[in-house]
Formats: structure tokens, sequence, C-alpha cells
């Protein structure tokens, strides 16, 4: 078996938990989102990439959804009271890889070698590559102006509606290496139940990655990240609506046109018609067990 | 009053903080040691300069003589996990202030300018000069090869006896803005009781102050950081030893050679004979009243 999983943090990452837990070492690839990377107190922040790699190391605080357990905030305190950016939060554990990351980097290792370092050190037996080793930068377009991801998301809130979502530099971003190989040898290709406008699109907008899934030999299978047509964390309900038009899951369909062959959707918001075949389960990921059988659930439909 | 501190860390930000508590709002200017400053992890760090800093600003763990109180070392701890360089102790509230201004120098400002801002986030009414904005390295060469000053202290655990010490830099490095001006407007200037090679050299090292404190109109007084002949804590012993041949004042004093009109030492090393005329008291630093008695000894001398 070879599952490549495209994917962002937060349920994304608890999917690929669910995944890791019933494929063989080496049989998962995630190609993980950097969209909403940032550079922020001059280290390099990616937010999706440290999501997959603490959920599937142990490490992640599962009640946040993000960071790591038994975390403390001291040093972003201290940055507060020397007048620096803390609007972001990174804790002091979590600030250890940071630190580690950045080095390297600006040491001139690509992204995708100091991520698979991280991978090892962390004994995590799953493939973690982000998108691309260029410089993608989600930027989300609203009536009060352009923002940056994580100024939007974070800083603001997410309170400005979304018209578009950009992707700044996807253009002329290349596959980290590793990427397209891993899709032209995989036995099934899924899509995480996260956010498709800002966790799967800003992957899927590297031209090249786009074109494999178009070209795929092997079934492709979407999870849809709704529930009852609404969002179970963030703003998808509402950029769905106000981007495609209604939250059903024939939008959530239409947001992966030609790219996939079934999508796996709530009972909730079952029964529905799309453009591809539906598969209803029950998607929250209440627990452990809820993770592995809804990976489960779209493994089964990806090898159909 | 206008009094001038030539200082490194530790003993000599304890010192500091005497003189603070005996002299007015705006009457102390401290010129700290740039010479041990490294770049770790992708920061700059100061520790001479954060010394000072927190010392003043109350917030240096006095038990520990360096670093922050209350503080955690959660991030170091995750940077060896991921196989990072945690042989530096930064603790978590520490690495805020490196975070700060690692990403102002980043951005251009110059070290002064990004001290000159922590010392007014912290309150602190002396003014804290880096001795210079350029980049001045310490390198001590020792039988086992020479290293960077972190390296040979904090790594070997200065186990390798000192030959010499060199100030890479130092020949190009221009003073600091403001610390000729101060010089210069001094109505006294002070050596505190740090190492004369490791802290205050470096200092000296730079052409210009060297130059200044020779000129000088106003007494300079130095305060001797051994008891009898021994170092309160490092090397500095086996350092005078090797290098000039002796842990009498008159040792001290040749360390200084032009640049200083009284030495000040401890009981215990008097009676003794040097180049300058000697000021006997208890040098200790064991509590706030004994660092603010050494400082008005200090202060005496050098306003005599």
């Amino acid at each position: 078996m070879n599952v490549v999983l495209l994917s962002g943090g937060g349920g994304g990452a608890r999917f690929a938990r669910g995944l890791a837990g019933i494929l063989g070492p080496g049989e998962l690839t995630v190609v993980g989102n950097v969209g909403d990377d940032l550079e922020i107190l001059g280290l390099h922040v990616s937010p999706d990439l440290d999501s997959l790699l603490y959920t599937l190391a142990g490490l992640v605080d599962d009640a946040r959804g993000w960071g790591r357990r038994e975390e403390s905030w001291h040093a972003l305190e201290a940055v507060g009271e020397w007048g620096g950016e803390d609007w972001f939060r990174l804790g002091d554990r979590d600030l250890g890889l940071h630190l580690v990351r950045s080095q390297a980097l600006d040491e001139g290792v690509p992204l995708s070698e100091v991520t698979a370092r991280l991978v090892r050190q962390a004994g995590v037996d799953a493939t973690i590559l982000p998108a691309t080793d260029d410089r993608v930068r989600t930027h989300v377009v609203t009536p009060a102006g352009t923002f940056p991801f994580q100024e939007w998301y974070v800083a603001r809130g997410h309170r400005d509606e979304a018209d578009a979502v950009r992707y700044h530099g996807a253009e002329t971003a290349e596959p980290a290496p590793g990427a397209l190989e891993a899709l032209a040898g995989a036995t099934a290709i899924v899509i995480a139940p996260s956010n498709p406008f800002l966790s799967i699109a800003p992957i899927l907008a590297v031209g090249r990655i786009r074109g494999a899934l178009e070209r795929r030999a092997v079934r492709c299978v979407a999870v849809s990240p709704l529930i009852g047509g609404k969002a179970v964390t963030g703003p998808l309900d509402r950029m769905l609506s106000r981007i495609l038009g209604g939250t059903t899951p024939d939008f959530v369909a239409k947001s992966y046109k030609d790219l996939i062959d079934a999508l796996v959707v709530d009972e909730a918001d079952h029964p529905a018609e799309a453009a591809v075949p539906l598969v209803a389960t029950s998607t929250l990921m209440r627990d452990r067990d809820a993770e592995r059988r809804l990976a489960e659930t779209a493994l089964e439909a990806a090898c159909a």
C-alpha cells in the first residue's frame, strides 16, 4: 500500500493519525500545506507541517488541537514585555522546533529536508512532505482588504468575510522532492477533511501537483470537513457559502472539480446530490477510534 | 554627577546595581562588553548586556547570577530533542529578549539602539551602551587551540589554560554612539570588578575608547575582582598567573596600565605594592548592601 494524503493541520492531522494507525510503516506519505507558513520574530513557522508532525509523533495537545502538550508560554510573555510581536501563539516547547528549523533554513537546507530530519528525529514512520520548498503564501481577499493568511485568521480572528483566496508564489512553485514520485507511485490518494480553500488549494496551486492529480491513475477520495453544512472549527461554512454559493456536499465536491472520484460526507449531509459519488459515514473525529474509522472508510472508498 | 562604568556581566552587573542605587536617575552610563556575544540557534545573544539589563531592571536570578528569575527551560529541551544546539543555556523568558533583539538587528537596527529600547522598556534609568555596534569577538588562545569565547568558556568549561586573548574585529570597531560623549562628560570613570582580559579588555580593544581613557580629564578607578588572589567565580586567577605572572593587586593594576588612577582591592589582598594607589575594603558583594558599599568606596576613590 502507498497512500498519499493531502492535508492541512488540525483535523487533517488527526485524520492522518487515523490513516497511520491502519497502514504499515512507510505506507503513508502526507503532502502538507505551507500556504499558512509565516515569518514571525525572525523565525520560520510552518503551522500545518507542525500539526502533522506533533500529531503523528504523539506530541500534540489534543485538547487545544494544535501545539504541544504540557506547553508553557514564558518566552512569548517576555516578547510582549519587551515590546515584540506576541500576537501569534508560540509556546516554549514549540519554539524549540522553530529555532532548529529556522536555523537549518537559514543555512540553506530546504524545508523538505528539514522536515524529513524532524520526522526521523521524532521516530515517525510516515513521510511528511511540504507541498513545495518554494515560498507560497495564502492571502485572503476581503471587503476590508487583502491580508496574509495568519494576519486574517489569527490577528483579525477571521472576522472579515473572504471573497477570494490567493496563493502568492504558487505560479512558479515546484513540488517538493518526492511529492510527484509519491503521487505517481500511490495505490490511493486521499484529501483530508481540511479547509479546501485554505489548506488544500494552496497545495493544488502548485501546478505540477494539481497536474499529477488530474492525470491520476488511481482513485482520489476527499473527506468533507463539514458536518450538517457547518464547519467543526474555522470559517469554512461562511467561505463556501460566499465563494461557491452553498455548503451542501455538492459545493464541497465543486471545490475539488476534476480531482476526486468520491467524497466522504457526514451522515448529517446525506442523502444529497453531487457531481461525484458520496460515501456517508460519521465524520466527527471525537476520539482516536473515530479518527481510525473515518480513515478506514475513506481508504475503502479510495481503493474501491 | 556623570559616572561612566566599564563592565562585563555577573559581578560587574551587581556592582552597576550598587552604583545605580547611590546615583540619581540618568547619572550612570554603563559601557558593556560585547566580546562574548554569540550567534546561537540563529539568535544574537549579548550575555553581558543582558546581565546588566536584567540586574538593573530587577529581573535577574541573583542565586544563579545570570538569566532571569522564575525561568523555565522548555524551549531548550525541545531544541535538544530535535537535534539542535543546546549547549548554551537559554531560558524561556530569556529567549523572549533574544527573539526581540535578533529581529531588530536583522532589520538593521544597531545594537546600541536595540539596547536603548530594551532599557526604556524595562524602566531602567541608567544608560547601557554596548562598547561598539560593530562585531568584536573574544577568542581565547590555549594549548589545545584557539576558541571563540563561549566555546572555550561554556562548551569546554574553560578547562584549557589561556595563553592569550584576542579581540577579533576590534581593530576596526568604532565606539557605539554616545560612548565617547559619555566618557568626555564624565565626572568619574569606574572599571567594574569584572575579568580584565575577558570583560574589560574587549571594551578597551576599541581603539577610540582606550584613547579616551588614556586622555581622561577625570579620575578612573578600577575594582579588583580578586579576593585573596582568587577569583570569586571563573578562571581569572589562573589567567593572571599564566599571562602576567601573579595574582596580587600589582598584576591586576598592570592589566590596566596607564588607564587607572587607583585600584580598589579586598582587605585580604592588602597591604600590597602596586603601580597605582590601592584602596582596601571588603569587596565581596554578598548582598545588596555590600554591592552598594563597594560602589560607594569606588566612587569616593574616583572623586578623590
